[in-house]
């Protein structure tokens, strides 16, 4: 048998790596002289492409130059600083560095035993960045809760409700779910609350749309007590409620302690949707964003949004460490192990709906050891203030007016044309068209209070005031064009 | 405001990242001197590292310091060539430069317009390797089906089981589940199933265990039939059929024509779990494996386990290319865009449980760009070819014995006392035992047919004819100790 080695050797990876990091270092130093969103129609990148697999191998500088000639120009440059559409995915160049050694060393944290360092790292990660959020200590392994990564805010609240639906009913495991359930959200919620309550079979007849405050866009802590009052009364079962700080839209902050108090009495699970908010409380001016939070069952916020790791990166805390087992668990002979059966150790399969995880912790902590919290703190005020700076503008500027108050660096405005709301509403969509087509800022929109709105999000890693300046001059002038026309 | 760059610049990238992929290509270079398991106690590692996060940045020795440190001695090396615990996880060097290239973009691969290339590339990919496992084109996008990258084959039995709620029961989607679903499974199918039913709110309950065929254990598809027929008859609801390719515990084939033949005429969805063996039929002569699979609803099979690409790259394919969507599809107002209401391109966040997506095409074209078809070939032949070998002085060792005959690359054995069954089987566990504690190759086990089994998994990417040999000379030595003592 010949000894086919299919890998590269140590020795070849070395020198290829070298390039593929000098290629990196390159194209990040390049992005600002690139449009942020491609011009391509549907169906072009797969026509780039040979329609069949190659039957041999090829050398990496063929990849690369498909990469430079077909990916480059067929991609939404995420990492561009003049990106300010929906909310930031912050994938640092120090956050690469840690992925690149998770790959390196290849582990299956599935169970402690698997990698007992990818379990512990994450662990101690977990407990660190609760502190430096100010989380009540319950939410730490050392408080009797804890933390894991998950992929995303959407997997973080499909676990909560799974968790949520055993407390509720301990026969949820065995009998599945009676159809009773109820789940609370308000208009503003993201979808994957309702994507979850769709995937854990309740349908779509289980949500409860809280009404909201005109204006704040809260969710009413009234109207969800009296909510649940009444399919309390009409025998229905109250589950999980999802108060969001810094909703999609608008950025919009739900009273958590107000919700978390209308939902006590009946048991009712409080999970907190701070996917794109919640890391702005490691400074303490911002952490009043996450007051109440401390009445809540469980808390998401997304590193691999605004606090500088890679996508995925989504940090979900529970204050009952055992519920996420208790909820997920399931042990078929082959992942039996003396450790788990010490019950000295956290399996983080029984935390997630997949089986297999990544060593993403790396990712995490190469982050903030190469920055500090000092590091995230600066990276987070830099952007607030610059949509405070943004938001005066639009204020000074009768061709334009901010749809809500800046929430963070989100900053949500519209056009101005003088001749009503439908007007303004359709001079604002073919500005934010124009703006994207241009390829000199990429924006996204919203409709709130029945109104489009171009949202402008401002925290890519490399945005800084000059890019702030360069799209609000793109702004002013396709305003003038369009209103003119 | 300070102009405060919390990243690296691009130039201190380049600079760093050199010296992560020289620690990578040395701690590749350096694992078969490394013990494969560690022997660390549960809280050793968060014993080593500060209990809070730090202030300041440091560099990125100090970083790569701890890891060596602590990290790599508490890591099971998943990697290291006499690894065979579980089914391997392929981190190639090949897939550890693409996944580096997916790191530079950082994009967000949600929506066909938030990176035309990260979803087309990946479209191109599933169906390049269609074609060249043989599947019916049915499974193409060109065919009216498609693929789509998962996480694992978890999150793939998930979906699957989702669009088969869907389509069984047009008001899933407003109602959710009934409690009259039935899923099928026999003893061996993967626990995922088990917990997919969970997360779906099925319950334990909705699972039905077929019986399967002494000696083979696949699935009976008379059993099958009986089972689904009672179930009918019953008033209840058979939704879908999970026959296996290659499973956990044996790798044994459940024979999914005839599965998939006694699903049809109650429109049961057949969902075939080929996550580990299903590469193999990129060989011709493995190609039987996936024999009845045209007849199936969907497939996953794992690009993460045997086919040289770092966890996670999970590849499914549904018949029904509108499957997915049509079951998972939730459109907010800040997702609607001009590409998606046009109908011609794929939005992945439809074929998921999560929003977000990150662009993992890419490491697994990296593997097939720099390895070929022919060197996935190769990679898999090797190992089965060292499994043979080893298959055959099992046979020829009258201290031990083949559990079942061997699957593909993994090999069940046992050790053979004269004192009977039980002695055999506390002799096999204190063997696996003795060579885990040893550090010299790592072993997993299962029950099969209520026997204590040894799994010897050959798949690692570094794994050659010699690590074989060491093995098998461990295993003899811990044999005739253990039999001895």
């Amino acid at each position: 048998m010949a000894d086919v080695t299919a890998d590269l050797d140590p020795e070849e990876f070395r020198r290829l790596g070298h390039a593929v990091v000098d290629w990196i270092a390159d194209h990040r130093a390049g992005l600002d002289a690139l449009p942020v969103q491609p011009g391509v129609d549907p169906g072009w990148v797969r026509g780039q492409l040979p329609a069949s697999l190659p039957e041999d191998p090829a050398p990496l500088d063929a990849l690369l130059d498909t990469v430079d000639r077909v990916v480059v120009p067929a991609s939404t440059l995420w990492q561009h600083p003049r990106f300010f559409g929906y909310f930031p995915a912050n994938a640092s160049l120090h956050s690469l560095l840690g992925d690149m050694l998770s790959g390196a060393l290849g582990a299956q944290g599935m169970l402690w035993s698997t990698s007992p360092a990818a379990t512990e790292v994450e662990q101690v990660l977990m407990d660190g960045f609760a502190a430096a959020l100010g989380l009540d200590p319950a939410f730490t392994f050392a408080g009797g809760g804890g933390g894991c990564i998950q992929d995303s805010a959407s997997s973080g609240a499909l676990v909560a409700l799974l968790a949520a639906l055993h407390r509720a009913d301990p026969q949820w495991r065995e009998a599945g779910v009676t159809g009773d359930e109820r789940v609370y959200v308000t208009a503003e919620t993201h979808s994957s609350l309702a994507k979850a309550a769709r995937v854990a079979g309740l349908g779509a007849r289980a949500l409860r749309t809280v009404d909201t405050t005109p204006g704040s866009l809260g969710m009413r802590p009234d109207a969800l007590a009296a909510a649940i009052e009444a399919d309390v009364a009409a025998g229905l079962r109250p589950v999980l409620v999802c108060p969001t700080v810094g909703t999609t839209g608008t950025g919009a902050v739900d009273p958590v302690r107000g919700v978390a108090e209308a939902a006590r009495e009946h048991g009712v699970w409080v999970h907190v949707d701070a996917a794109w908010a919640g890391v702005a409380a490691l400074c303490p001016e911002f952490r009043d964003l996450l007051d109440g939070v401390e009445l809540a069952d469980s808390l998401s916020t997304d590193a691999h949004k605004w606090l500088l790791t890679a996508f995925d990166a989504s940090l979900l805390w529970v204050r009952n460490g055992a519920a996420l087992p208790a909820a997920l668990s399931i042990a078929p002979e082959y992942l039996r192990n003396a450790a788990s059966e010490s019950g000295q150790v956290v399996d983080y399969r029984d935390w997630q709906v997949p089986l297999g995880r990544r060593f993403r912790a790396l990712k995490l902590w190469a982050v903030v050891h190469g920055t500090g919290l000092s590091g995230l703190r600066s990276h987070i005020r830099e952007h607030v203030a610059l949509a405070a700076k943004l938001a005066d503008r639009v204020r000074a500027d009768p061709a334009f007016e901010l749809a809500s108050e800046p929430s963070l660096a989100l900053v949500c405005l519209r056009v101005v044309t003088g001749a009503g709301p439908e007007a303004d509403d359709a001079a604002t969509r073919e500005v934010l068209a124009r703006v994207n087509a241009s390829g000199a800022a990429f924006l996204t929109h919203t409709v709130a209070g029945g109104r489009y709105v171009i949202r402008v999000a401002i925290g890519s890693v490399t945005t800084r005031a000059e890019h702030i300046d360069e799209l609000w001059d793109r702004l002013r002038a396709e305003a003038t064009s369009v209103v003119r026309s």
